[in-house]
C-alpha cells in the first residue's frame, strides 16, 4: 500500500514532468486523483475505455498510461467518454500520463529501451523541438537483415518498409507516430530510420531523400516505457503491477 | 420522473443549443451524463462545487446551470476540480449548460425576463456578433430615479453607476458581464445601459461617450433565465425543481 | 497525338479544378509544361523520381498524378528534386495534378469508385469541408465479414481495422488519410468508416465512440480515380495510357 | 517653473519607461507635449475629460496619470475625445502616462505602497510575465478581520470577498484588474489575495482552488503610484502638485 | 458659411464612408472636428505638417485629404506630430480623411478621373477585395506610344516602364501604390497597367508575365480624387477652395 | 574548371547562408544544379528570364543573383516560369542565391561596397532585425550637395529625395527597399538615410520626424555585391565571371 501523492510526486520528479515540454493536448501528470491510497498499478499505452476497464477487472488502483484521457482538448462526458469517467470515478481509479517526457527519458523511454532492446549502442541525441531533442541515434554494425530481423524478434511486425541503399550506417530511432519527420531526420546525418508510423506521403519522399525507412508501430514502439515505469514502481513502493495489453495494429 | 435524453432533447430544441453561437469555453449542452432518469431539478447560475453539493442535497438528479464547468479548457481532475467531479458522479447529478442560448432566448433568456421584470417595452434588439444579437432595448418613460429603484427592487443593489445626462431616453439591457461593449452600446443609439458588471476604464469612456451606465451584478442579472427554465421543466416533465442562490456580490 | 493545352483544359473543366477547394499544399492543375505535344499518357498516385522515371521509360509525355510535386513549398532543385526535374525536362514529360478535384468527381473520383467497385450504392455525401463534402456514404446490406472479404478483393489487403458492432449499416467512403476524421464520421451517422490510413489515436477514439473503422491503404485506395482519367484521356483524344504501380504499403 | 523635456527625462529613468514591458495600448512615456514649461503637476489615475477639465481649473501644465489617454488604439478626434484634447491643447497641459512601470516600481509603485500602507512585509515577487513580475507577497501575521479593516480604513471599502480558510498565511498583492489571474496566483502559494477588481466567474474558481480574494476597488488600489510621483516631483523640481480624485466606484 | 455636420454628412454619403473597406490604418471620414463652421476647404493628397500649415495660411477651415493622419496607429503626441496637431487645434481646421472610398467612387474617383483624363473609355471592374473591385479596364485603341505621351501630359512624368508586346490591348487602372499586383492583374485579361507606384521586384514578375507596366507615380495619381470633392463642396456648399499641391516625386 | 559542390560550399561558408536570417521567400543557397562543373559564372541582381537567357548566351554554367527564383512561393512550371526554368536545364545553369547574407556582409555586402564607393568611414551599425542588424552608418563631413554628387556619381541617378535640415550629420545606408524604415532609422540618431526604394508615404513621414532621405535605386543599389562575389570566385577558383546589367528604373 502506498499514497497516491507520494508515487505522483516520484514520478513527476523522475520524469521531469513539468519541465520537458509537449503537445497542447498532452497534459502530463495526474490526469484523475482517488481516495489517495494505491496497492495495485496498471500500465498500458492508451486511456480507452477497454484499457480502464481491463484495469479495474485486475483491481488496479492507478493507471499509468502514455497516451491521457484529454488529447483532443474538452469533451462532453456523455456517452463513451462518460462510461469511461464513470468507471473509473467509480472504482477508484486514479490515472497517470506521461508522453513526450516518457519518450525522452535516458533510462525508462521508449526510445532508450527499442535502442537497448535491438542493441543499438546510442552515442547522439537528434532533432531539436522546443530545447529537447526527440530522437536518438547510434552506429548500426550490422545488416539491413539482421535490423529487420531484430526489431521483429524484439519490438513487433513490421508494419512497412522502404530501404534506400545497400548498407546501413547511423540508424535513428523515434517510437511513435514521427514517420512525418523524414526531411528532419536525413538532414541530422541519419541513413535509416525507425519509427512507429508515418503517412504514405513521407514514403515517396524518403526515397528522393535517401532515407531508409522502418515502420514498427506506433502501438508497439511504444509500450516499452510504461513497463519500466510498472517495474520501477514496483521496486520502490512495494506493489503488484500489470501491463494492459490492448494492440491496434497501427 | 421523466427520461434524462427527453428533458435535453427538449431544451436543445427550445434554446437553439447546437444553432446559437457562443464562447469556445461555453460547451452548451448535457456536459455530463447520469443514469438515464430524473426526478427532481436544481438550477443554478454557476457549476461551482458548492452548487453541485447543494444540488445533491436537495436530491436533485439534474443541475441545469448557466455558466458550465469547462470555461478554462482541459483540467486535471485533482483537487476541487476531482471533488465537484466525484460528487456528481457519484450522486448521479446529470449537468445541463445553457450560457448565450440562454441570454438570449426570447420569451426565457436573462435579457427578456430582466426587461420585463423592470417594466420595459422592448421593440429593438442590437449589437450584432456571428449572425445574433446580444442585447435588447426600448423607450424608458421614466425618470432616471425610478430606473434605479425598479432595479435595486427587482434585480439586486446597484454595484455602481456613472449617469450622464438628466433624461433617460433609450434604455439597453445585455445580463452578465457586457459592460466593456459601451462604445459599440452607444453606436446603437443607446443612452442608458443596464448590464451586470464592467471594467474600471469603461466608465471614464463612457463619461466621454455621454453613455449613463448601470452595473446590477454580473450574478444578480443572470438568475432569472435558469429559474425560466426550472419552471418549464417541471410544468413539462411534472417534475420538482429548486433555484440554488449562491451570488458572489459581483 | 494531341495537344496539351487542349488536354489540360479538358481536365480543367471536367475536374473543375479552379473551383474544387484543396490544402495549400497541392496545387491542382498543370505543375509542369513540356514542349505542347502529347501522344502517350501515364497516371500513377505520386509524382516520385522513380514514377518519373518509370514514366520516361513507358514513353509517355505527360503524367498525370494524383499527388503532385508541391507539397512541401518551395524546395531547393537540388539532390533527388534536381534529378526528377532535370528528368522530366530532358524528356518532356509534362505533369498534371489532381487532388482533393479527383477524389471528389461523381464518376471519375477515387470515392465513387471505390464504392462502385465493393458494390455500395451510394445515397449520400457527408463531411462538410470549404463548401463540398468529403465522402460518400450508403446501406451496407451484407455482413462486416462479406465486406472485408469484398474490399481485400477489390482494393487491396485491410491494413488494420477496428469492430464496434455486429452488424454493418450505414458505410461511409472516403479514400486516402481520412483516418483522423472519426468524431464527425461518427457525428454523420455512419458506423462504419472505410478509409486508406488513419493516426494510432483514431482507433482508441473510433472505439469509444462505436464506429468501425477500415485501413484499406492510402496508396491502394487512391489508384482508382488516376486509372479512370488515363481511360478518360485514352477514349477522348485517341491515345495509348498506362498505369504506373509503385504502392508504399501504407 | 521646470523644464518639460528634464521632467520627462527623469521619469522615464525613474520608471524604466523604455524597458518595463506593458500592454500594447499603454503608451507609457510623455503623450502629449506643451509649450516646454511646467510650473504645477496635476496627478490623476485617468485622462477623462472630467479630469483634464479639472487640472486646467488648478492651473496645471502637466498631467501624470496612470491610464492614458490610448488605450483603444487610434480614436477619431471627435465628440468626447476631441473636446478632450481641445482642452489640453488650448490650456497647455503636458500628459505624462505611466501604466505597469508604475505599479511595478519598487518604491513608489502601486504595489509597494499598499503593501507598506497595510503593513505587509513584503518579501517575494509572483507572476512573472514578460521578464518581470506583476505581484508582490509576504506573511499576513495578523487575522482575516483585521486584514479586512486594515484595507477598509488604509485603501478604500471592500467592493466584494471570498473567503476559503480560516487563516490568513501568505497574502499576494496586485493592484488594479487582476482578479482573473486566480489560478496563478493559487499556484504561486498564495491563499489570500489582494487586487482591485476582478470578474464574476473568478470566485466560483477561487472557492475551487481555495483561495480567498479581495476586491478593494480597481481605482482605489491604483491612487498611490501617480501620488508618489507627484510628490517625488514636488521634491526634485520645487513644483507645486494637486491630486485630483475621480472615483468610479469600481 | 456652412455647417461642419452637414459637409460631414453630406461626404459620408456619396463616399459611403461607412459600407467601402480599407486597410486598418486609413480611418475614413471626420478625423478631427473644429468649432463648426467652415468657410473655405482646402483638398491635399497628404496630412503633413507642411500641408496643414498651407491649408492655415489660405485660411481653411477644413482639410480633406486621401491620406489621413492616422496610418500608423497610434503616435505620441510630441515633436513633428504634436506641432501638427497644435496648428490644427489652434486655428480649428477640420480634417476629413478618404482613401479607398474616394480611390473607387464612380465619378469622383481617382480611378475614374485618371481614365477620364487620359481619354479610357471604361467597361470592367477588376481585382476583388473585400467586396469591391479595386481597378477599372477598357480597350486602349491606340498606341503604346500615345499612351504614354498622354500620361505624361494628363497626370505626371513617367517614373518608371516595362513594356511587354508591341500592342496595347486592355489597359487597367489602379492608383496610388498597387504596383505589386502584377499578377493578379495580368489574371484578370489585362495586358497594360497603369498605376502609381510599385517594388523592383514587381518590373522582373511582370516581365515574366508579360504585362505592360507604366507607374506615373502614387502621389500624382491621387490628386485628381480630392479636386473633384474640392469642386464638388464649392458647388454644393458656396465655399471656396484650395488644391494644395505637395508632390514626392514617387 | 571547377566543381561546382566546392564553390557552394565556399560561398555557403563566406556568406554564412545557413545562420543569417532573412525573409521566408528568400532559399539563400544553391536553388539549382547542374551536372557538376563551373567554367564561367556570371552575376546579375535579379533571376528574370531575361537574365537567364544572356546568361547562358554568355557561356556561364553558374549565375549567382541577389533575389532567387523562389520569393513567391511555388509557381507552376508554366508561361514564363517553365521557360526560365526550361533554358536553366537544358544548358546546364546552376543558380545561387544570396540576398540579407549579400546585402550585410561585412566586405562584399551591398551595404559596404556602396559606404565605400560614396566614402563614407563606417563606424556603426543599426536597425536590429532578427538578431542582426540591417544597416551601417558613419559620419558624413561634407555637404549634402557633395553626398548628391557622390551618390550621382558611384551609384546612379537619384530617384527622389526629401531634404530636412541644411546640414548632414550621421548618414545611414541600407541598399534596396528599406524605404518604410524611416520611423526607426531616425529612432537610431541618424539625419540622412540612404536607401534604394521606398512608398509615397515614407516621404511626409520622413518630413515629419526630420529625416533626409535619398532614394538611388533599388536596382542600383544591389548591383555591388553580386559583383564582388563575381571577382572573389574569379580569383579563388581561376574563373571567369561577367555582370549581367538589366535595371529596371526602380
Amino acid at each position: 500500500m502506498a499514497k497516491l501523492a507520494e508515487i505522483v510526486e516520484f514520478l513527476d520528479q523522475e520524469l521531469r514532468t513539468n519541465e520537458v515540454p509537449d503537445y497542447p493536448g498532452a497534459h502530463n501528470g495526474l490526469q484523475l486523483e482517488n481516495g489517495g491510497e494505491v496497492d495495485k498499478v496498471a500500465v498500458a499505452v492508451d486511456a480507452s475505455l477497454t484499457v480502464i476497464e481491463d484495469a479495474i477487472s485486475v483491481g488496479a488502483d492507478l493507471l499509468v498510461v502514455h497516451h491521457g484521457m484529454f488529447w483532443r482538448g474538452v469533451r462532453m462526458m456523455t456517452g463513451g467518454n462518460y462510461r469511461r469517467l464513470k468507471a473509473a470515478f467509480d472504482s477508484g481509479l486514479a490515472i497517470y500520463s506521461s508522453h513526450i517526457p516518457l519518450d525522452v527519458h535516458p533510462q525508462w523511454g521508449n526510445n532508450a529501451v527499442v535502442a537497448k532492446e535491438i542493441g543499438l549502442e546510442v552515442d547522439t541525441k537528434f532533432l531539436p523541438w522546443k530545447g529537447i531533442e526527440l530522437g536518438i541515434s547510434g552506429q548500426w554494425t550490422k545488416t539491413w537483415e539482421e535490423l529487420i530481423a531484430t526489431v521483429e524478434a524484439k519490438v513487433g511486425p513490421i508494419i512497412s518498409s522502404v530501404r534506400c541503399g545497400e548498407q546501413v550506417g547511423r540508424l535513428g530511432v523515434i517510437t511513435g507516430g514521427a514517420g512525418s519527420e523524414v526531411e528532419a531526420v536525413k538532414a541530422s546525418g541519419i541513413d535509416t530510420f525507425l519509427t512507429g508510423e508515418g503517412p504514405h506521403w513521407s514514403f515517396p519522399l524518403a526515397e528522393e531523400l535517401g532515407l531508409s525507412v522502418i515502420h514498427a508501430g506506433h502501438y508497439a514502439t511504444e509500450t516499452f516505457g510504461v513497463r519500466e515505469i510498472g517495474q520501477k514502481l514496483a521496486e520502490k513502493f512495494g506493489l503488484k503491477y500489470d501491463f494492459l495489453d490492448h494492440p491496434t495494429g497501427l
